[in-house]
């Protein structure tokens, strides 16, 4: 009476498998800085929670399968103002950015198929891909180079015969690299060479600091036919908990795969769609903010990062992460060190350890993810503990 | 650019794809009963809008990938109730039991496994094993019994070294069976000895009728390490908007697979979850009302059918549905001809036709499920329309 090989193979969370050891630290005393998940601090639009309230029917009935026909309005204006035309046929609404990516690979891939990515990437990537038997491939970047994509054709060297889609994050999480329009246009020439298809997980798209051009997927034209938008409000309107993403494409007969998925799960929840609508019609200035906000937290890890000896990172551009190479021995060992047995003037972090990020044997090990999800002053403090904390080490190289 | 085979093999579903002829029917002025879909017209526990309305955070964030702590707790002693001891981490919450359904799926099988079911079905089942490669097996049962399971060596002998779960919906979706305990027994006896899980999707364990006995089969000791129970607040609280389900086991090793699948998709619906919690404090007095209700429905519908020349059903005892074979050439073009030509005082029906609820190829061709979820007095008309649709179809047996 065995598991299946597939669900053996799929890791817990390298982002919450930690937690536990938080919750000790959190026990014995000790102030805990969660710098590990990117769950952002910042206030969600309360018009969300005003729709909501507003909410009541006589019957929570099942919603339809594509989605709330308001929100899927709300999603195509909200595009528009990207200068992307998406008809009403060409998005449907899903659990999270996540179910959304677990249909993309389902509709692409057969087991033993391949899709591409950058790595370090999104850890979750080869949740769901391991779960249906998939394999994920990793183009790898590094932190010496910004995690920036190599050339045209390192690229095209791994796109093997199996290889079904290139899915990558843009901005990108773990690194923070926001890729520019010059190497998005090279790896559309390429996907379009190799004829696979490109999945563009977009969720962090307005969290892009210093004026960095910015291209969505979407934009290119040549390749219409075989991109796939991938979407979410959590981070955009720090909804998370709302479980609302969706998924975007003019491919029909991709589409059409898509919704059979859908209507076997029958709908999203309806009551998250209500609010939903609500915060695609959240103004401009709160993204300004919001991206001020963020920008002033960057800087804070950022200059910290560079003044510790022999860290290396880049600056990042985007999302609200960065990926950090440590002189230790192994990441992993180095934050659970600091739970357990470390502490400076009472307090101590958490981050989430990268090797479970790539899909390279071997690669990550000394690295570690940085979400900068809490308010400046605590994140210097943060920092500051870090920096002892690197000092204290035993593990370190 | 292929769409992935097992995509390609995902049916659309035979309970939602004939909508669009019943919005055509609705346009060109016909009252069409929708008696294809489980969606009750019962009205929701108003506990559920008073909770969700009370809720307001600065930050709507993710909960905890197994569910919200108090859903948790809510859940056990709802359990309780019927006997049935779970700890809080013997369960887990998730969107719907759709999701449940498909991590017990890709948690026991790998590509090529097969989960047996009594057919027909619960269609989606398929919808769910298709995605993952996994092969649906139908143990066949009948109209003319009643839909009752077959003996012991005819359960045996179709389970094949292949055979991961034994999989059912108790009282069951589309037949509206009730199996009785002693039925269950011999289940439960078979799978312990060909070793396999035992998935019961128990969503409609308070629709019983006639006072016949109920068993869950988390009541059955002996088979405890191997049972899986599915269960969703959608049809229990007519709240399937809410995409509340959860899994429950008491084998570790299965749990903490579905809990790393539940960690990569993140979290269900925050808000959702606060109003289930209220749910499931709703009084026993409600389910009392609301079985008399379905029961005088369930009464409509059959006395109704009995009188209809060549109509075969047995008395439903459970669920709202009933299977129904017909004296047609193909159940699915005669409610095609129902909503396309066919109407009585302008007034029609749409039905689910039977087919896709199949596994073995040829069966169910002229069967639907009719769920009786409207009030008696529109099922009634409905039925009067049925009478007449099936005297006038062209293509009668």
């Amino acid at each position: 009476m065995n598991l299946s090989n597939r669900v053996n193979s799929v890791q817990s969370s390298p982002i919450r498998r930690l937690v536990p050891y938080a919750d000790k630290a959190r026990a014995a005393g000790k102030k805990v800085y969660p710098l590990n998940i990117g769950q952002p601090d910042i206030h969600t639009p309360p018009a969300f929670f005003e729709a909501i309230k507003g909410f009541q029917k006589e019957v929570l009935a099942y919603e339809g399968s594509q989605g709330n026909p308001e929100l899927i309005d709300a999603l195509r204006k909200y595009y528009e103002t990207y200068g992307i035309h998406y008809a009403p046929e060409d998005i449907i609404v899903t659990n999270g950015g996540s179910e959304a990516l677990m249909f993309a690979f389902m509709a692409l891939c057969d087991p033993g198929d391949v899709v591409l990515t950058p790595e370090p990437f999104y850890t979750n990537y080869t949740g769901f891909a391991s779960a249906i038997n998939v394999k994920v491939n990793g183009l790898t970047t590094k932190a010496e180079d910004g995690f920036h994509l190599p050339g045209k054709e390192e690229i095209a060297a791994k796109i093997c015969d199996k290889t079904r889609a290139f899915v990558f994050s843009n901005p990108g999480n773990p690194t923070g690299v926001v890729y520019t329009p010059e190497e998005l246009k090279v790896l559309v020439d390429v996907c379009i060479e190799k004829d696979i298809f490109i999945i563009a997980d977009e969720v962090y798209r307005e969290f892009i600091y210093d004026n960095m051009p910015y291209a969505s997927m979407a934009s290119f034209k040549e390749a219409e036919d075989r991109v796939v938008i991938i979407d979410s409000v959590s981070k955009r309107y720090s909804a998370c908990g709302a479980r609302i993403g969706s998924i975007a494409s003019k491919n029909k007969e991709f589409m059409s795969a898509i919704m059979r998925l859908c209507q076997s799960r029958l709908c999203v929840a309806t009551v998250e769609q209500i609010g939903a609508v609500e915060l695609y019609k959240t103004p401009v200035s709160y993204f300004n903010e919001v991206n001020e906000e963020y920008k002033k937290r960057r800087d804070v890890v950022y200059n910290a990062l560079q003044k510790m000896d022999g860290v290396v990172c880049k600056e990042p551009k985007g999302a609200f992460y960065v990926a950090v190479k440590f002189p230790v021995d192994d990441a992993e060992k180095f934050i659970i060190w600091m739970l357990e047995e470390f502490e400076y003037e009472g307090q101590t972090l958490m981050m989430a350890p990268l090797e479970g990020f790539y899909a390279t044997p071997g690669l990550g090990k000394d690295e570690a993810r940085i979400a900068y999800i809490l308010k400046s002053e605590e994140l210097e403090k943060a920092m500051v503990v870090l920096e002892h904390a690197l000092k204290a080490y035993p593990g370190r190289k």
